[in-house]
């Protein structure tokens, strides 16, 4: 088989990081690691070391190799024991013999999940400082477009002004919040169990003729040389089938491209030709179609969305595989992990680079977005009227103020400067209005200044600046170095 | 990237068939076929069609273009544009200069949607003569152990005898219904709307001086031609954003999936050792351990439990990618469709091999099941003994007669001569019993007689050999050719 | 614990067919029938059924009690027990003591599944009616609207006119195709198996001292009134474990929320207010804003997209759960069946019921449609200009006749008619163009006509009229009845 | 509609916290908080508050309003707008006229978000200590168990020796660990955010003359006295449309079912006739079986299974409704969310219920274990052989070492003496063999000795002792109080 990515465009973003190819080189690094770790602790001598790590490069992987070896894996249900067999070749090759040192005391799954454990970290390592730069760059977005009105939709309909920062600002708290867990959680430790989990053959391995609590310390010793050839953590426990380690890696995972997704269905919507208010970065080749010449299609964001409808499904197989782990190791529960798991990072991981050009380099229409404000009519500023002018105006003919309010809107849904004079004629009517400090009820153009004010959306922005400084400072102080 | 079922043990089954080669394969073949159809319609000169299939051998599909081709993909989010680049070129180089009739009046998703169609259509064809395979094997089981008694189990205990037979029989009927709609339902037509679905390209390319109607007619003469020759459908409507066609071949595969994974759930279970009733078929590398000499690890159920703990996400990615869809093309909900409805059709395909070869291979330990239904003792018979002893015991000491047998039964949990014995006792002290014809109460041989024979597992499988009789009936009445 | 469907709005239009009350009953009215089939094959007499069918009236089923059950049900892990018990109460209350027909050689399962067949049962007769008023209205707006004219949009963008009717015929090839399946494949038949799926105790039942073929006949016999009793299907094999025919049902009802859920995605764009095309009907207190009187929200549609959001996590638990079953009778994979089951049944049947009125309802907006066309500029026609100009240009200053009309269009993105001059005096300038019948090229205004009439959307519909025209004959055709 | 979790057995433990009903309180209880946060702040009279708290608890939430409540749902999309008309009707009644400061500047989903935080807080002050309980019982089993030999079995065939101890302590990492996340991540803040995420009005309630940081630092304050009232947190941002903060909830609860689920997994498995090793505690009414009186279902476990397949796919659309979020409030995505939200909180909370009582009652049969693993045969300590026995004898016949060795113990797989029989003279046949000090080779008793007690698997543990210290250790440590 060979499958290139053709059909999930993009995910080449993540390929060297994560195909077939990195797992089992990661199979290979996993397995010289275990001997360098023996050799760390006295058991093997030094120069075996090294002939096990140069073995490493010597085995073939190209796409001919890898599908005997996919061939291969069907017999033991797994990759490992085919490419052992071949590592173990290269090994005696260049040693002029077998050395019995390779994974010796290891069961396949210890060497399979660390070898996942070694690309996801890969993965993370890309992805974290991808999500830094979209943070980065939502950041600059907020700081410079505060205070640039827009109309905020909800339900599709329009709402509110909003500014466009105050959209990045929550943007940038979903994309903050998924990195912070990708750094704390996308990772896992060295696998180590042994045939059932007891360290049994680690332990034979370890035994000098002293007490089982030595012996266990020097083995764990063992494998703490080995996490650390591998730069990966020590674990607590053997995670063979206890998988909340796997699961947390996943989610923070989901939560990341859930984040992006929903940046990227704003996008769509408002680079839509009839809103206009963003436009997608373009690039040689970007966003063709193959019929239309006119057309630039938002191809990031729809990659994007992709991503996230996918996601949560990927997820999903990864903690039923988890959920289904029994004995002592699973019987299908763990074989349904793998190939989630490692689709899930390569899309995640391609789509933080994907958000982070976008939000590079995202063009903001502001005169569209002022435009789409003002054309959204006074109904925006509805709700600012009713709250200013309900304990102003009186009932009368039946309406509360507040109805009186809304039919002035409904009358003027457009003309702004008809609606302030309207209300000011309400006003004036009125016997004594309790009015705002300076507002003089007897001086129409005093109501109507004030009444203007009222309508202006740029005055009704609420807390959008304390919302936006805050998110760059969260973001500028939870940098992620 | 290369991927090549590294992750997915067996999945190399269905390689060939439906990896990233075959599908760009497919997407050429969808362009040759084309133009061969505007060529039927004399739209083109015959040898123009007869060099651009040619063509199609001449565009390299290795792992080098495969890859260049999968980084172009990114730009327009779908393959179809660079593999249509190439497949030009290849045509120019063949024709001595471009040939304006490739891709004419298509769009991008008309080509990738025709293309999946044809490497479902090739998956189809291997997945259901192996699910018939199957259903073979698993007929020639039910015939043979119609009459293998074995402990039956509900919710992990014990219940009552049943026949190994009768447990096939019930493989059996998911397997055939599952097949039937693979048959009926997993196949899509040749996809056609243009730019926008209206058909709009294809009309002015059919244009030659008619009524709409009559160019209307030809065009539909020509996408029939181009259907005849991809051996696929015409379907009734464009399906560019009406997704149902490809949710019922989606939803046929996740069917397979379920009725393979829960045969190999048994499969499973009967073949711990503790039960040891099953064993699956070795082979040459199959099942073994990397560090256990004496295991033979049940490879091929644990990969069907593989596959049909991942089938229900991957339908769910599908489901989720087509109601998504919006507008006249989707702007990711699509691309979400295209990567899990082929993997679902790789595991899919590949589990129908595997069930087959299960199946074929399975050796059924009779005498194990007979010792085990025995060592499972004489509350597999109480639901008889109530039954039939309620209407002949008297209330005793408060206790039902009910009550009574299943007192007697508790205290004679495995040793069924002694609780015949018992049951005679309670019998014979009853006031004229009304016993079974030819059961003479006053005589305790008789009654003794009587009450083994209810004890007898065998005489109390119920419906068993007629439910048998049906599923393999049912099988091969529906025997698909 | 009270659930009202306050967290699924909405959901209350199929609340009588399919909550707790509903299946309750349905369990009650399937053991009724039970022994009226026992009646009729003479085992009980005619006033014993009479009898058992009023005692279901006589289980109270308010709150209170069903809270009682819903707690008793943790004991046998499903709910048939503790109201067989209510059931068997009542029926001794009205019969003065136990009736032994009830529920006799019947499992937990046998009654649980068939009450569930009997709740989807009426959910299929809401939901297949609903579906169809959906079709129906989708036909009337095909037709009313064939040649309504609009921008149609791909990957967000401007890509070609469509009609209006184009588009709803689109909805409508969805809506009744998964109609179709709803009808064919959404019930399920009667469940009888017994403790282990032998028929044992069934067997037992209607033995008459006959060969055991005998016996079975009369079985199936007994079985076959009983689902006349209940008006469902006769299954061909125990389904305890066998649960394809589950997964049809809830593949169909996925199918139907997607065909539903995509429509209301098109609904909801169309309706915002920068696009102004569509706009839901209005009812008293729907779509209201708690804050905002201006806004008039498309609640339907928010609640079609969020069943179309949920529907194929429902259907992947179905999946997972009739994937996990084993032995004769599952131990959890069961019981995850149910509750997604039953509440994808609810969202469907609910969904149905909000596509009818929103379709029946829907205002279509074609002036706003039609200047949204307008404003989508000269682009949308750039497909047809090419294709008509490319044969007719000449290569220029090295670009090809092709770019030249691209830069054309770019050049004149909004102007139609200064594009229209533009081409003219490029086709003029040519050496003898090839131009279409009736157009002259040493006449100006000829060529200008020519072009003006190719740049008119309406002109270039494709089979626009045709695709109309065939969904709606496909959908009167398939009228179901 | 009226569901009370008749189709998922046991939820009725959750039903306090989480029902509709603790729902319709939750948003009562959040509207008053609100009007007694603004009385802390001196925008309203202390009175009025304790008004409002009081009117809480006239709201009637019956059956019958609650349905009203549901249905009435329908028209905004969600139940915040009938539930405040109901509040402001009792509000009012208590109050004598309508209180304005109800509901003011607030918007429908700062409400309901709120009151999901508020039921969500309320089951984990319910999972956790259930999670924790669960803990302490596995923890007691580690200490109890840590030398109860048992099988260990892998892909389900028996590998090498464990101990239960050990298994109970891979159960008690992931139920420590999914616990530890519960408690750190399985909680939401207040949601404010106002009508389109600006808090305008909340500003404009706030207002008093000042600036607008100032006017900020007020509404802040009052947010906070909110959230103190409530006992919630306060958030740094909207969270409208940035859901990864209900993400964090839904993933914690799904971490814990899936380590619930694997436990389960075990033990159904270990509780089979076949196994024996394990048994659930008995309750009044468990596990019973309407048609057979000798069962005893494991139901404990099957309620923790169903919940461990139906937990995924809960989450599953928790993720895509967050990540279908878009605008400034969503058009589905929201809706989508709640309902799978609250069932998997529900089923998780009852799970930790149901996992707490089936660790604190599980009965251990140490016996049952101690025969499996004699049954098991000599294959469990192949690896030990092979280890030890390697670099003591000689290549023979073209056999390596290694392969003798697995000879033999396929000649005695049963009688572990008579394989310690044939290695001694296997051994005692080489040539001044290397033996471990104190085994003298010319002596058959010693060498004899030596390789009985190698085929002890009690002395095959491996680090057991040590795995399991530290797993309670971590457990102690980690106790959260």
């Amino acid at each position: 088989m060979i499958n290139t990515g053709l059909l999930t465009p993009g995910s080449h973003r993540a390929a060297e990081l994560l195909d077939d190819r990195a797992v089992a080189r990661a199979v290979l690094l996993t397995e010289a690691a275990w001997v360098a770790a023996q050799s760390r602790l006295g058991l093997v001598p030094e120069d075996i070391a090294h002939t096990c790590r140069e073995a490493v490069d010597r085995v073939t992987l190209d796409e001919v190799s890898l599908n005997r070896l996919a061939v291969a894996s069907e017999g033991g249900g797994n990759p490992v024991i085919p490419l052992l067999a071949d590592y173990r070749a290269a090994v005696k090759e260049l040693h002029g013999s077998p050395v019995a040192a390779v994974h010796k005391s290891l069961t396949s799954q210890d060497v399979m999940d660390t070898a996942l454990a070694l690309v996801l970290k890969a993965a993370q390592d890309s992805l974290v400082p991808d999500l830094q730069r979209t943070g980065d760059a939502l950041a600059g977005l907020v700081e410079t477009h505060a205070e640039t009105v827009m109309v905020g939709r909800t339900l599709t309909q329009h709402a509110l002004p909003i500014s466009f920062g105050l959209k990045a600002a929550s943007w940038l708290a979903g994309i903050d919040d998924a990195a912070r867990d990708v750094l704390d959680r996308a990772h896992l430790s060295v696998s180590y169990g042994g045939a059932a989990g007891t360290l049994a053959a680690g332990m034979a391995l370890c035994e000098q003729g002293g007490s089982t609590a030595e012996t266990a310390e020097r083995l764990f010793t063992l494998i703490g040389y080995w996490a650390e050839e591998l730069g990966l953590a020590v674990p607590d426990q053997v995670w063979h089938t206890d998988r909340v380690p796997v699961l947390r890696v996943a989610g923070s995972l989901a939560e990341s491209t859930a984040a992006m997704g929903r940046m990227a269905n704003d996008v769509l919507l408002m680079s839509r030709p009839e809103m206009g208010e963003l436009r997608e970065p373009t690039a040689e080749g970007r966003g063709v179609s193959s019929a239309m010449p006119q057309k630039q299609n938002p191809v990031l964001s729809v990659l994007l969305k992709r991503t996230a409808l996918a996601a949560p499904h990927l997820l999903g197989q990864v903690i039923s595989g988890a959920a289904a782990a029994a004995d002592e190791r699973p019987d299908g529960g763990w074989h349904a992990e793998w190939p989630a798991l490692r689709e899930l990072a390569v899309l995640t991981t391609a789509a933080a680079s994907h958000a982070a050009e976008l939000t590079e380099g995202l063009t903001v229409n502001a005169d569209r977005m002022a435009q789409n404000l003002r054309e959204a009519g006074t109904g925006v500023m509805a709700e600012r009227l009713s709250a200013a002018l309900t304990p102003v105006l009186s009932e009368s003919g039946g309406s509360t103020a507040k109805h009186r309010v809304q039919s002035a809107v409904r009358e003027h849904p457009v003309d702004a400067e008809a609606l302030a004079e309207h209300l000011t004629g309400m006003v004036i009517a009125e016997d004594a209005p309790s009015l705002p400090e300076g507002v003089n009820p007897q001086e129409r153009d005093s109501v109507s200044a004030w009444l203007r004010q009222l309508l202006d959306p740029r005055g009704y922005l609420g807390a959008t600046q304390q919302l936006c400084a805050r998110a760059v400072k969260n973001h500028r102080e939870r940098l992620i170095t």
